[in-house]
């Protein structure tokens, strides 16, 4: 994409009232625009990097054999009274509205309600079970305070993902195929090795919840981690964790962490409130075992925006990256010619680039270069025309080398 | 895909309540889940034609320099206010909702205002036009009555692209261009013969505003169309039409339509009313000329069932179709082995196969593979075996030929 033809553009500041590192940095790069707290549009680019992200978790979630659909926003109300979950005071982040006849209705936060109400069409006997469903869903939470930028937001992209099962068992197995699938989507986002599965409150590794959290300045949470044995602990149970564990609190090191994704197992708890069963082997009705797994895909974008970022600004892992390569063109018309072949070259290649085609000052398309994130500059200019070389800069290390066309094509592609 | 993997099944009856065919027949064939009236969700099944419709929507939209993002559902009181219509007299589908602060806030059920207001952040100059933006947006309308299935829901997916134009004229010929690319949507889509830009309200072709209308018996509209000069009237404006093209009010012909897209020129009045300028060539301030182009994802969807269904249940397009192969299997081992290594085949050719793996009365696949409406029906039975071949029938015609495996991959590819 040629930045020229790009409505948006970069800026020196952000908003007054944007106090997120995340949310500064995107908005300065033209990722995203603030409609209000905690409300944010994704930019073109900005909806390259969460499509990127999106298709990593979706296909890793596809290996799990999950069937992918699109629940609703609007709710109605008897959905989510049988589990006491409509209450304000059960669940205090719920938005509600109401239809022209007075009728009140919710905007979903949370699906599990709804996707245990539309499976009772579905699922009959124990032999339809398992099944997993997963969506990429817009949730609206009414939050209180709404200051972490993308990381916590009114409105964001959540992919939720419920399993159901016949028996616990078959629930648990499952469940533990999940964390092996969400490890891989970490690891894949970049993420891998400061993610951990974490010992939170519940108990031992509990059955009934997983929260898997990167360690991040940004972060929200405390974790005390043992990397050598890849432990990590909540902050609210580590004198339980310890006395569980037998590990040596001076041995665990004291983290800020962010929370990227968690898990839930209910057992057969929805089941048996919304009054939903299938038939057994025996000819029983017999309740249904659910868990759920979430990953915030805006949340994680802003989490790998304040874990990678440096002071020139914002450092993408080329997995979610909105393009591999910026390339910049400085001088005149046989660097620009020479640019654009490149150019041609690379989309032919399969490869994104960010095209610098603007009249601007070098210096001002190297820091946007920089502010904007993008895993490899490659510079065309006047003086490397004479040497026919092409510069080659690594966002990550700042390393730059010196390459020929043949080099520079071995090393991006 | 195998059916049996699919948690969707298909059934003889619709809820009571659903009175539309398109939705009857939708959730009958396992696309759709009926959350309550007007809001429906879309099954592993109905989010891949919903998923085909929007990429040749995208497709097309791109060719004219659409850039993709995504705004937000969540409005600012403030955002709308400023042109009036926030006014629930002058906007009467607005879902308002508010934050724990007892701030107001809107749902979105158009795009207008938010993008002027993000556009006035990034274009500052006559320079920084023309542009264009879309988006694939969840909408939300507090529809008074929604008995049309998904062909008019309170919540329902739009495509809306938005174009900023320093002049009329260049915002004409943009207009323009969009009207084509239109066309080659619909006819992408297999509405293209019987799809009309409409003569409505407003004037002769007015500049003002376009409709597309599909003829189609379960639309909301009466057209008169003139089949042979390509001319196609709205009701209200019949006799305007005729004095201004001089037709004869005896060759046009009376049907019903459903409306399948519309445009609107809002000239520089939205940019006036929100005081959003940009500087000029002469360096004064001037207004921007705003367009904006809307199709309604999920209700090109009703339509196209509306239109094609036959007794027997949908008819898909190809171009749309959640798979291109129903493949059935009958019989025993040598069958099931044959019907295996067929899918594995058309999975590496790149189609996409719906194998009916069930153990399942063969009269009941027949009838789930009309029900659904996928373009193709292979069949592999124990009979077929004796002679290598197999059955092959047309959803559309229903014309059934017996192959062999030379002809059945040359008539599929």
């Amino acid at each position: 994409m040629r930045i020229s033809q790009l409505f948006t553009k970069t800026s020196k500041s952000a908003p007054a009232d944007e106090v997120a590192k995340n949310a500064q940095l995107l908005i300065r790069a033209g990722y995203v625009y603030k409609v209000m707290a905690g409300v944010y549009a994704y930019t073109p680019l900005g909806l390259r990097v969460l499509e990127n992200i999106k298709q990593v978790v979706r296909e890793e979630m596809n290996v799990v054999n999950g069937q992918e659909l699109i629940m609703t926003n609007l709710q109605p109300k008897e959905t989510w009274q049988t589990t006491g979950r409509w209450d304000d005071d059960v669940v205090d982040v719920w938005f509600k509205t109401q239809l022209k006849d007075e009728t009140e209705i919710g905007l979903a936060w949370s699906h599990e309600e709804a996707i245990m109400e539309m499976m009772q069409q579905f699922v009959k006997s124990y032999k339809d079970l398992p099944t997993s469903v997963y969506q990429f869903q817009t949730k609206l939470r009414n939050e209180l305070r709404a200051k972490s930028g993308i990381m916590r937001g009114r409105e964001f992209v959540m992919k939720d993902m419920y399993s159901l099962h016949a028996s616990a068992d078959d629930l648990d197995t499952y469940y533990n195929s999940v964390i092996e699938a969400y490890k891989r989507v970490y690891a894949r986002l970049g993420l891998g090795d400061d993610t951990y599965v974490t010992f939170a409150s519940g108990g031992a590794f509990t059955k009934f919840s997983h929260e898997f959290q990167t360690i991040c300045d940004a972060g929200e949470d405390i974790l005390y981690v043992h990397r050598e044995k890849n432990i990590a602990v909540n902050e609210e149970v580590l004198e339980d964790a310890i006395a569980e564990l037998g590990i040596d609190r001076n041995e665990l090191e004291k983290v800020k962490s962010a929370e990227v994704g968690n898990i839930f197992n209910f057992g057969s708890e929805k089941s048996e409130q919304m009054n939903i069963t299938v038939t057994s082997k025996k000819g029983q009705q017999q309740p249904i075992y659910l868990a759920s797994y979430g990953i915030g895909i805006t949340r994680v974008m802003g989490v790998i925006v304040e874990k990678f970022a440096d002071e020139k600004g914002i450092v993408w892992p080329e997995s979610v990256a909105p393009a591999k390569v910026y390339l910049v063109r400085i001088g005149g018309e046989a660097s620009i010619a020479k640019a654009d072949e490149l150019y041609a070259d690379l989309k032919t290649a399969g490869i994104e680039v960010l095209y610098d085609d603007r009249d601007e000052r070098p210096g001002a398309k190297f820091a946007d270069a920089e502010l904007m994130g993008i895993p490899y500059r490659v510079t065309v200019s006047d003086r490397l025309l004479e040497s026919d070389s092409y510069e080659y800069t690594v966002r990550s290390s700042g390393e730059t080398q010196i390459l020929t066309r043949e080099q520079l094509h071995d090393i991006i592609n």
